[in-house]
């Protein structure tokens, strides 16, 4: 680049940057529509950190929890977790002759995924069991950030941490900016999730909550590790949610952000602390830049852009924010 | 204070500031003896916070894990936590008249412990379920701040959170201000501790890895609460330790402090992670200061001021730093 070709491209990138301005430097939710949840957000973190205010919060105390499949980053057409197990199927079957006859692996194999889960719960607890457990954990850590530098979604053809909300990621970065912890606190595999979350969520490894399976101590060549077992350990759902919150964080949070019913027990129990609350539903209405499924649990159960009555009723009653993405999003995905 | 008086008293605080001195402020560890313990603790942390240096540790990773009993506070002649249990039960006997005949309850109530532990494991259990579950998480959280508020060691007649080892809150603080991340891993119960470690030793709920009875979700009245229920969830000592650790932190620590068999597997676990690691044991050899009873386990079974000889060795063979209070410690106990 020449000297003039260079300053020209200085001035220009000035000039963009005047554009831009001073309202949208100062705006961390440039992502978000304005209206009724955006306003939300931003009234109750200005009450909760205004120092001397009826509201005010320490940042000891300032704990917030969010769902991640469907809140944070895409869950449909089915969870990405599901995607990983369909891989690790594929890549075990030679070291497991057997899965040819064997249900619910040989729908698998045959790229039948319905019916491979015709077994119900039964089926997908041993498909997760038969993926995730039977090596150490440093061992499946690995596996997962393996998988995860390199696995895309079906549709989009982008990669999975692609997928992820950007409204939401703003979100977490204005919590963080504000002295919040924020935590994942999810159905999913909490050793599926640590390995990537700071990269992409700037959330460490032990504020990521989850399910989880047992482990075991044991001394392998005279060194210490831990055997993954294929025994389920915990499950982080519904009634779970409240329990694994407070086993891991110990404080009662006072924001939690979801977007089905698997997280309702997650938000009353984060509003039936006293002082200032914040509960938030993500509802899925956007079938042009996502998908129109409301609350689907898993797989996609309805094609309805709603939520089922009871949710709706008692976000209404709670007086909960629900995000429309359809309107309360400017973008979906971070990177456009 | 007169004029001339009050410019006295402060030439006096400037010369006795003087005289402790550039040295003095400049250790961070003042009731340790120099010596190698104290040595290798201050070289540890040296060389992992060198930036450019070849053992350089990123501050995310700086997690230090410490046992609670026998480590941080004083757990003779028994445990704190088992005070607590008796306490309860006396509160609680009026409601329970039927303990007047019942063991392990009856003999605990007539002051006779040993006779109420004569039942082994199964009498301890039902003890700790009987005065540990049958109320909520918000209610057992404030019967324990009411109780270590007032409860005292009974033969220094101190409270127990000033039973606290004023060299291990040194390290703590030289730690934390270091980047480390410093966790309780104890076989203690969670919920015993959390509520006061904040303020005793700057360590937050969240940072807190215990043993756990179950707890279940519940509405009552309407609203979300989370009810104790009288069974075991998880016992955090020995193989459980490092497995609560990974559940909890999902990091491996890279320096580990303890004080008995309870925590030789926490301390393999640590060191069996690659890159500079640092574990250390406290021996109980001071008899005249606090007590000499090596490493026991829960109630007093020996009276040697020396280890086992399956953890001295493998102290010796694996390179663990053993800090023998008798010789190590300027002083023992927090405020003298």
């Amino acid at each position: 680049m020449s000297h003039a070709t260079s300053r020209l491209a200085a001035a220009t990138l000035a000039a963009v940057a005047a554009l831009a301005g001073p309202a949208r430097a100062g705006d961390p939710l440039p992502s978000w529509n304005e209206g009724p949840a955006k306003q939300a957000i931003v009234a109750f973190v200005a009450k909760v950190t205004t120092e001397g205010g009826r509201d005010f919060v320490p940042v000891a105390e300032r704990i917030a929890v969010f769902d991640n499949d469907g809140t944070l980053w895409c869950e449909q057409p089915v969870p990405v977790q599901l995607y990983f197990v369909i891989d690790r199927v594929k890549a075990l079957a030679p070291q497991h002759p057997e899965w040819k006859e064997q249900e619910p692996f040989a729908s698998l194999l045959k790229g039948d995924l319905k019916g491979a889960l015709a077994g119900g719960q039964h089926a997908l607890l041993e498909l997760l069991l038969a993926t995730h457990a039977g090596m150490t954990t440093t061992e499946f850590e690995q596996v997962v950030v393996e998988w995860i530098a390199t696995a895309r979604h079906p549709k989009s053809g982008r990669l999975f941490t692609e997928m992820v909300y950007q409204p939401m990621l703003e979100l977490l970065a204005l919590l963080k900016a504000n002295g919040f912890k924020n935590y994942i606190v999810s159905g999913g595999g909490v050793e599926f999730m640590r390995p990537w979350t700071e990269r992409v969520y700037g959330i460490p490894p032990e504020q990521v909550v989850g399910s989880s399976i047992q482990t075991k101590f044991e001394r392998r060549g005279g060194t210490a590790v831990l055997a993954r077992l294929p025994e389920i350990d915990f499950i982080d759902d519904k009634e779970g949610k409240p329990v694994g919150i407070h086993r891991h964080i110990g404080r009662r949070p006072i924001a939690a952000f979801g977007n089905s019913g698997g997280d309702q027990q997650m938000l009353e129990w984060t509003q039936a602390g006293g002082g200032a609350r914040f509960e938030l539903l993500v509802l899925h209405d956007d079938a042009a830049r996502e998908f129109a499924y409301g609350p689907a649990r898993g797989l996609p159960d309805t094609k309805s852009g709603a939520f089922p009555p009871e949710l709706d009723e008692l976000a209404k009653s709670a007086g909960w924010t629900v995000v429309r993405m359809k309107e309360d999003w400017k973008q979906v995905f971070a990177g456009g």
